[in-house]
């Protein structure tokens, strides 16, 4: 881009559920996990990010959902646009402007979707075709389980040891298998312990160790499970891995207890939905909302079932989604306010 | 006692709380534990079990709480009978009657006063004197928690690898430090798994060994923390431990859920108080029922704050108890009938 002053490009990526989780890193600054993981993406939640660099910037700046971001979040931006620089050998800075479609801190990793879209936004604006494994490594760096959102569908993480190697890909497209995540939303208050922070606990729990032995073993039988459609063994893999990570959280010091009442009200009742036939299953990531994985044909049911729960304030619906890709930019958009091209939904904060 | 047909004693023990828990065995059979445990005697809660040996019976029989007791409760009472007889060499069946002055599955593990109060009226009224740790053992054989409710105050189980070296013993005696059980009743109803077929399922979670190697570390803690009365040193480890085990239950195979949301809105709470000042931790058991232990100037401010909890249908309180021990016999006492001696609180069931 050295021969240009300005180069706009806008991604979109859906945020990602876990049936094998990643809790724990090799190594931190990286982002290498302590062992692979299994996700699907979630199509309908969706975030939208424009990457403009201009040469004429002093600093990168960040706009989240229509407001300027925490100097936080706009420092960990600026670290994936420093990696971008580098491999595009510009010092241009960039202004960031994302936006999501679903409630922040409801249980949906936003982070997942923001970074995935970030890597993309980013290295295309600053004219780098990176293919998809590169685009989910940098996509790592940002928030590790970003780098599955890159890829569509049913997606693994291999963990790997070093930055080349760790990566996501893509274990079948989304309309392999029919499953709908229903996201039982029982609190939209901020979790008190963030994901970054506490991948670093992980490791002071008794309990972490014996959980990264048997991760293989938990990554061969859900694998296995999506690519047969094989509901029954695929749900009690993810409820299993489900609970060893919240016994590694409520184990590590300190402790951390994501669940709140409701939580286990829900966990309980897909328990005893499934012993009754529903094709029906839990898996909770760092924070109280459960994601209830159904088959497709048994998705109304169960939403209506979870909705009746006392303390499900509402449930969100998702199906597997796809790839993150490029939006073709609108002619204005070189103009910062045309996020105002964003549908409402995504500038909703 | 073969120089006479009828012999009879009476004994009393109260039920344990687990600060460091015990859930798997090394040997089923025996109930040799797969780690130590250490645990403090309820007083106020109290089963009492009268023993009389007949040589007239033709079977043993068993009344608890005033009913005839169900097959399966009455053939593991004449299990531990037939050890006593062994000792004795006798061939006599006995009428055994027990009851509790606390609801039955109230989170409160009955079977360890029951299993004590057997052990110790059966071995005496077979006119054998044994010693604490003989009777501490033979009321494991019942009931492996049973072996802490021989010994008074705060007691230890040393795991051991045999029937000889596997008993409790008093590390401190019940006025070494004043401490309250406040135990959070959330629900009365029987558990879905019982403690004895649970124990069976420790090894089948991909944690328990891990679990296990850290044990003599959080023995240690605890120990120290009782004897130099260190509450902050002691809720740590107290939580840490229940956690461990309620994480390893969580992910056995099948999983054991015990946990009711009342149970998660009483953990959290309890965390919120100690993080205010208030010196109190919680403890939970196989059951949805919360054990908070405070100290004893702290106590009616916890079950004043407890009693407010939705999903707290009561509360109770124990404080350090003493050892089990033989009660004087009335009259009477060869007259079955007289078990109407009992306390009316006794014969409730």
């Amino acid at each position: 881009m050295s021969d240009t002053t300005e180069r706009t490009a806008t991604a979109f990526a859906n945020p990602n559920i876990a049936f094998i989780k990643y809790w724990g890193n090799r190594d931190h600054e990286l982002r290498i996990p302590a062992s692979g993981s299994i996700s699907m993406n979630l199509a309908g939640l969706e975030t939208r990010t424009r990457v403009r660099f201009d040469s004429n910037l002093s600093a990168d700046t960040l706009t989240l959902n229509g407001q300027p971001a925490a100097e936080a979040a706009r420092a960990r931006v600026a670290r994936l646009l420093d990696r971008v620089r580098e491999m595009a050998g510009t010092r241009a800075r960039a202004e960031v402007v994302s936006a999501n479609n679903f409630p922040t801190a409801a249980g949906i990793a936003s982070s997942a979707s923001a970074y995935a879209a970030l890597a993309l936004a980013a290295s295309a604006a600053a004219g780098l075709a990176l293919d998809e494994p590169a685009l989910s490594r940098l996509a790592r760096t940002g928030s590790g389980s970003a780098c599955r959102s890159v890829p569509g569908g049913f997606v693994e993480w291999q963990a790997g040891t070093t930055h080349e190697d760790s990566y996501a890909f893509s274990i079948a497209p989304p309309d392999h298998w029919h499953l709908v995540d229903c996201v039982a939303v029982v609190s939209t208050r901020h979790k008190t312990t963030g994901s970054t922070h506490g991948h670093a606990l992980a490791p002071t729990s008794p309990l972490q160790a014996a959980r990264l032995e048997d991760a293989p073993r938990r990554l061969d039988i859900c694998r296995q499970a999506i690519l047969e459609r094989d509901f029954e063994a695929f749900a009690e893999v993810v409820e299993l891995d489900s609970n060893l990570m919240h016994a590694v959280m409520m184990t590590s010091s300190p402790r951390l207890l994501y669940w709140l009442p409701a939580t286990l009200a829900v966990m309980r009742a897909v328990e005893r939905w499934r012993a009754e036939g529903l094709s029906a299953c839990y898996t909770i990531d760092a924070g109280p909302n459960v994601h209830v994985i159904c088959l497709h044909e048994h998705h109304p049911e169960i939403v209506h079932r979870l909705k009746a729960i006392p303390g499900v304030e509402q449930v969100l619906t998702a199906t597997p989604g796809g790839a993150a890709r490029l939006l073709d930019e609108p002619a204005a958009s070189n103009n910062p306010r045309s996020l105002q091209n964003l549908p409402g939904q995504y500038l909703r904060s």
